[in-house]
């Protein structure tokens, strides 16, 4: 576990998280934080597939994001706020299973720009596969009452 | 226009569409289907939002996602499927207003990789503002009777 | 042509532009600056290949990074300094021909955050074709006097 | 160390990587060539410097491609070829020191595309520090006399 910054940092990630509804729309759960590392999961519905039946690469994505976003926040000063820039996924594998997991570690922490990696992968009959991949540019905002969090 | 190889290209990328239940779970519309050029909309909606009300950046990229897709399928043989090898999505702007609007242009469309770009805008009061772009790699499948449309 | 708030933007890009050795290892030319458009020119060279005969891709990324740069620092105020966050390149066709062209084009230009796109054409028999295409991000750093330009 | 497909595979990375006429133009060198590792080193020089007298990101960007080409060569069959469909380098830090250092590792690898991540790293008085990551998506190509290696 990284030094946090925000002694509260548990408390301003869980907040942040359920204030994004997208989140309890396609079902998703906050399942740990620790400063540095998040774990998000979503269970496989239909209402969330592309056309093969296997999860959208757009619910995959809404997840790494959250993932690198929240990874991100954990290590931040109190009351900033966090804007992702950019993000790049890899589809490596169909996203079929029972379960997606989505996990994010820092590449690099800057005063401004960080840069997270995260890795999804599904739980199908208790074995996780790594279907997918996100390297995102997050932008660290200070003095934006709009944006905190 | 760019020529279409299946005359069936409109049905082929309606169907799929409609297959795809996560469009019809975040309320997104096939609004328009030419060959190479495809608008998809999205109503902004609470329940789409990240933690400061925007829309989420993962709603931005799944219509975006599916937007190259459909226009990289609607230039395809008859009988073949698309998969998204990765994409990259840049945020410009916070995506808030009353409408996203997605559209996909192609860059390069080789018989196994094309290349496709795609924008998403906000409506808002009347005017479209870029909120996002995405560049993706796409891969035409043949012979996969479970990977077509 | 954009309005530079640099004055002397052209001399800015052109100065920091003949720093940059590498431009001249590789033979690159700074053929035109305006404000938020420049043009740099490669001639084919055997040096600058890869194995199959055609102009590596981290020359025509190289070329590209700066054409994103010197475009992005054309419409900069005068003493700040230009870095490059995160490129993607798309490589859509191999580089052979005469010379190599790399052109940016500005998507948006934030007060830190800027993004931009260009694209490089090989220019054989007289005909250019497009040959890869890059989107990055650039930040814009202030009162740091070892990053000027 | 995985399992080569191609008993002959380092002869074919070392021959292709010679003919590579970049290398030799930056002054890379192939250090190592193991199935699925292989590590590229380039000693600084001042002729490849950006205006701010560190590597270019072109240079770090050339390496880091022939990294992960190479290694995704180690692990094909004899007699195909590789090619860079694109690629996306985050660049964490000045590429300042004495010598670049890249190494590539698998994170797909299928039968038509396969999925590579390269780190960059610049070594200083004797300690390595990141400077670089790219992912990089590859295709096999087969049956096509012309792009071999």
């Amino acid at each position: 576990m990284a030094e946090p910054r925000n002694p509260l940092f548990e408390q301003t990630v869980r907040d942040s998280f359920a204030a994004q509804q997208l989140m309890a729309t396609i079902g998703a759960r906050l399942v740990s934080v620790t400063a540095g590392e998040i774990e998000i999961r979503v269970p496989f519905r239909r209402d969330l597939t592309q056309q093969h039946g296997f999860l959208h690469a757009g619910v995959v994505t809404s997840v790494l994001d959250s993932a690198c976003g929240y990874s991100a926040l954990s290590l931040m000063d109190e009351g900033v706020g966090v804007l992702t820039v950019e993000f790049k996924t890899n589809l490596l594998a169909p996203a079929r299973g029972e379960e997606l997991i989505a996990r994010g570690r820092v590449l690099r922490a800057g005063r401004t720009i960080a840069v997270w990696q995260a890795e999804a992968a599904m739980l199908a009959d208790g074995v996780e596969s790594s279907v997918a991949i996100m390297i995102a540019t997050i932008m660290t905002v200070r003095n934006r009452p709009d944006v905190v969090g």
